[in-house]
């Protein structure tokens, strides 16, 4: 009898921890100490001037409207390039595409939504970055809503750093991107 | 003494196996293979061109800004209704309502975010899809990233195809939306 | 023997319970019968008429394009405070940064997308609400899609009333912020 216990209990602890490694994989998905996906890209934003054609990946079609000294209401259309390494002659593994606009009073201050699109042999899919983003501030973390392709159903927190600004129309910002959840 | 081991066992089993079922609960809303929901629906998006405000859904609220030959800047609000069949005069389940703009400077690209508000018999409730749109691609998978009603805080994919344009005014999207977290 | 089993099964359950918790503790957090977080909080807009820059916390930086008698096209641009209370003058505990336009033909409606931004003593950290928001209703539920800081990778439903209108520049809109998914 108590043999037979004994392997009941052993079967069904068998059982159970198949069932926990299910529900568990979720669970371990959302450690945040401890990412399922990270990566460091770099993004790079040529202001169009009216005459940079060639080079130029954003445009403003929104002036600012006059309140305050800080471009409020400046709204800009981006379909940016993203390399691995910081030098903005690198062939783009990803190109980030959105909007972001000005609406601080009294300071600069931004907000944004955009796509990073992967195209690469590496990566083949998009991830969604949105948010408030102060850009004065050293670093800015904002979250990652959603994704397609390697990166479906994804969430996560994006990190980003304006590490080279050349005015009025270069800037260039590192994105250190963390993924809680993933499926691929 | 053995019986009662048995007997413990047997309720420690019970009482897991009801508490794994809640867990696996939520392990098989993220089931990719297989999802919760799937509905396919159609858009359809006439353009304001100034005279026809009976019929338009869509209207350009900031022209393009003259950076490549591609509409960059082109912004566009829209209500746009949404249909069970691909017919325009079909009795709309729902309404696609955001915002959509052209991003391409060598070739037409665009970028949106929208609701689609269901208002039938069958759902009530919204889903939320953004990002990267490449319209000139066959198809293409938008994140759905939450809902309300009875969408409550889904997640999935829409799968997006363009299957008529009538230049300039009318287009129809089929979306195949693919819900992979429901709680109803 | 027996006791040997006993020790052995108490162990597995214990251990087992552990994990559980650990599996249980994602699952508890889908709830929606049972936030993990709940808020009420108060947003402050004044609309910028282009002489009240003291004041102000939003401006029209798109105006209406003329489709239909309901503004639709007007977009407006939001650095909004948030208040524990309804007074105006309470001391902020967020912003509500982002944007928001009308897209009604026939009826006023919105939609709009902003981050909720605290920095107060409870909290530090930002929620992201987006959606379809018919402003004439009394109540609408919008979906948070995301977070960070004490909010990060959050979910959940924001309601929103609008309890005091002053045409044609202020208006008080109550944010009774539901979480379903919360780490911190």
């Amino acid at each position: 009898m108590a043999k037979h216990i004994y392997k009941q209990v052993f079967t069904s602890f068998i059982f159970l921890s198949v069932l926990l490694n299910q529900s568990n994989a979720v669970s371990s998905f959302r450690n945040l100490a401890k990412p399922c996906k990270r990566f460091v890209v770099h993004l790079h934003n040529v202001a169009y001037d009216g005459n940079n054609t060639a080079n130029a990946t954003s445009a403003t079609v929104v002036k600012p409207v006059g309140l305050g000294d800080f471009s409020f209401g400046n709204f800009i259309i981006m379909d940016n390039p993203v390399t691995m390494d910081e030098n903005y002659l690198s062939k783009p593994v990803a190109r980030a595409q959105g909007f972001f606009f000005y609406h601080g009073k009294w300071k600069f201050d931004s907000w944004l939504s955009f796509s990073v699109v992967f195209n690469s042999t590496k990566h083949k899919g998009a991830l969604n970055i949105m948010g408030e983003n102060p850009f004065m501030e050293p670093t800015r973390d904002l979250p990652v809503v959603g994704g397609t392709g390697d990166f479906i159903m994804t969430r996560g927190i994006a990190t980003l750093t304006t590490d080279l600004i050349q005015v009025p129309k270069y800037f260039r910002i590192k994105m250190d991107i963390k993924l809680y959840e993933c499926y691929y």
